[in-house]
């Protein structure tokens, strides 16, 4: 006999651009939007039973749909929109996830002014948000972001670590610390300002990464999650996972140089990989 | 006050290749390696106490001396000893995982007969390994495969799905199904024939997506697992994600065209994604 | 004063998809088709005068149009097809170009019999199809492969080479050489048989890869092209790059063990990049 | 009997960070560099004679010992020396090649303040440089850009194009018009100022794309370079390629909707690509 302990559906990579035109000008957003549904489709897994499957076609359509009737200008508010939306005309549906990667479009300066209509891309950085609400309960808002690459080259250090035969690693108190920040966080209220709260936290992380004088990726990571829970009451978790992207010293002695601290090969494989999950205790 | 919910650490993407070489010719296996541990490195976060801390290059050398001291030819062989290996000489660390991605390098045919030392680079088809033991525990150990691009054009039909207001999808009795299938199944027992059980696995697999008349995504992954826990004794669970790589039917007849279900587009975003977890009951 | 030297413009990555349906079951062919077109264009840059503009979105729906159409198994007769059909109809482009990626879907086996309608994603592996015609010209006709993934773990040294005080690398009578070969050769004539003249020039490339006792990438990539020459007539030119993706060999000395020519790190990059162009001299 | 027609080789990717470290905080340079060199390697193809062969590997070196000498800030400063440094020892080498990809590292502000020594990844835009000198001769100097990914929410029109059977095109006088800018550039002159000129020539670029009321991709691609000659007096030749990133109105009508020009689906393939080489004539 077989369970099905769990299986969820749904459309993934939506891809969505708005251009909300004003007399002055328009604003962008772009997002990739992605839905999942749990709820009684275990007829459709044994019997092909189709009758309450909502196609992932037609959640292709009301990702649009609900876009062009909403006024939100936040992923966080969108979603919440998108998940009424889908649990009022489901009955089936126990509950929906919608989790959003939003873009980054960067307003032009031409001249000295911002551009009223021409937008260049930013970074690889992406506002992410994971929403999820069950039938008859509160919505479970997350907020974060992924892809923030971040480069300290000083006040980072690496020592005191286990030595033993395979350990080749010399002791630093100087190295090139690289990292992709990939964060989310928790909200206990679905009543804050969502863009605001964003913005404050992204910048509590910068600041952090900056200004900490590092011990390892683990302490500044610590670090990093300490001050969003010192300044931000809105949040009660976040989970953070920072690689350590090694840039490697290159031996130049052996040519007869020098290399004091100046010249390295940044790498991608193999990497650190550092994550954490922190709570705020009552 | 801040609670460490779980942390954990170590090294991802550690490229290995391995050439075994025999009288009549040489084997070859190439694998990425990540290790993850958790344990007591509270300090680590909160301090800056790197005492307790195996430095990830070191990790990265012990995939290494493994794989040149170890007679094992499977992933999950290899992943056991490496786990062991680490555990008994870090007594700070409760539990390691080790997973592993195979990449499949195909023995080159020259003139009818298989090549000696020659080999091809297969599909994008990875098999995995994820194995984890806690200290004083018996090894968890899953074993799976990504990236299996199938393709169904015949034996497919979607139809008898919720029409509303939003949905545009016609109903289809032969439809084309592409998927990139990705599966991980459950072991109750680590002493059977690695190789051999993977090898079944995949063939039932493979042999029940062909073979299915399919009316949905869903039904099709549903029958798979069956199959897999009809003929696998050894398999208690299975996690299969099958998103809908959908090939759209170009519409000729705007041009006075036909087109009897000849010429697609395959897509790739967006995509269906359907994904379930199934269960062995007593 | 402004010049317009060259100027081309086209739709590219057309994805094709074509199911052929017999008594017996269904062949399919994947396609990614792009073309670009030269012609009488230069107020369409000075002046925004497109009337003598094919919207690229039209040369999508040509695609798809003159794939229904054709009877055409390889893509380069489909391509032949295709350039005619936009030659004939648009009298101000002066020549057109199509080049074709062809993926491979491999027919499953299941249970021992090639099964009727399922098939697998081969390797990244592409087969490519370039070809020209200028009006009132003949057709000028490539094919080639890309992304063919290949490793020689014996037969292979790099011995010999200038040594000077920023060497470092050893001289080795055996080391492990993959590459990733690129390869487009040129026919003399239209009125071969494309696939059989295309399975046996690939053929070539790899037995003489595989048997070639290598002194380098550059002696092995010649000899690869002198035996394409020796053994098919119909290709008068050749153009082969293939990369030195290393593997190098771990140093285990350093931690008390050995390391007989066994343990490899497979890298991307750094790589170095061979690449030649070869003609057949009267 | 075979002729070598072309032959080249060197290395790729060559990963390379450097940090310049000051009394008030670090500079920090990240750059991708190739290598190619053309010359009397004839009888490494045809006889496995490495004797005139430069190890790549040896490259390698000589790109990481170069930067640890020079004090050269720009890109096109450092290829100029390293290829110096290469002719000066390699009598065999007619020709080398250099090309660098300069990556964005943005210094981070921190409480309104510019960080000493803490950087952001900026946008996958690329600085590019590709400078060649053969033996006796002077460097031919070529800068340029790519991954400049732009968008345009007005201002853009496509209209009066040709109509024909298989056009499905509507004509607009107002789409979303997006791109992914690659620009390459000659220099006449090798005594400029290559970081201001490459500033300059940027801001032309972006400003004429931002202010240019387009009728189609190849009218605002030949604005761009018509400002670049009106403007900077040291370029002769600019290579402009610029590919149309579709944004799809999305139909809302058939849902009872309306979509005044809000709601698109940005796509990457197919894609139109556009592509122009102009010079400045005498």
């Amino acid at each position: 006999m077989i369970e099905l302990v769990d299986n969820r559906y749904g459309k993934h990579r939506v891809r969505l651009m708005k251009v909300t035109r004003h007399a002055h000008g328009n604003d962008v957003h772009e997002w990739t939007v992605a839905i999942l549904l749990r709820g009684d489709f275990t007829t459709a897994h044994t019997e092909g039973d189709n009758s309450k499957i909502l196609a992932t076609d037609t959640m292709k359509n009301t990702v649009y749909w609900v876009a062009r009737q909403s006024k939100a200008t936040t992923p966080e508010a969108y979603s919440c929109e998108l998940i009424d939306y889908i649990l009022e005309r489901n009955p089936q549906v126990a509950s929906a996830h919608v989790s959003i990667q939003a873009h980054l479009w960067k307003r032009l300066t031409v001249d000295g002014a911002p551009h009223p209509n021409t937008f260049m891309r930013g970074s690889n950085e992406v506002q992410t948000t994971s929403i999820e609400r069950a039938r008859d309960r509160a919505f479970d808002i997350r907020a974060g972001l992924s892809g923030l690459n971040l480069l300290k080259t000083a006040n980072s250090a690496f020592s005191g670590f286990i030595r033993e035969s395979l350990t080749s690693l010399p002791e630093t108190e100087d190295r090139v610390f690289g990292t992709v920040v990939e964060a989310e966080w928790h909200y206990t209220d679905a009543n804050i300002d969502y863009a605001s709260t964003r913005t404050q936290t992204r910048e509590i992380l910068l600041r952090t990464f900056a200004n900490h004088k590092s011990k390892s990726v683990q302490q500044t990571l610590y670090a990093m999650a300490e001050e969003v829970f010192n300044s931000v009451s809105a949040i009660d978790e976040i989970h953070i996972t920072m690689p350590n992207k090694h840039c490697l010293l290159i031996d130049l002695a052996r040519f007869g140089g020098d290399n004091p601290n100046e010249i390295f090969v940044p790498t991608d494989e193999p990497h650190g990989y550092i994550d954490a999950h922190l709570r705020r205790k009552a």
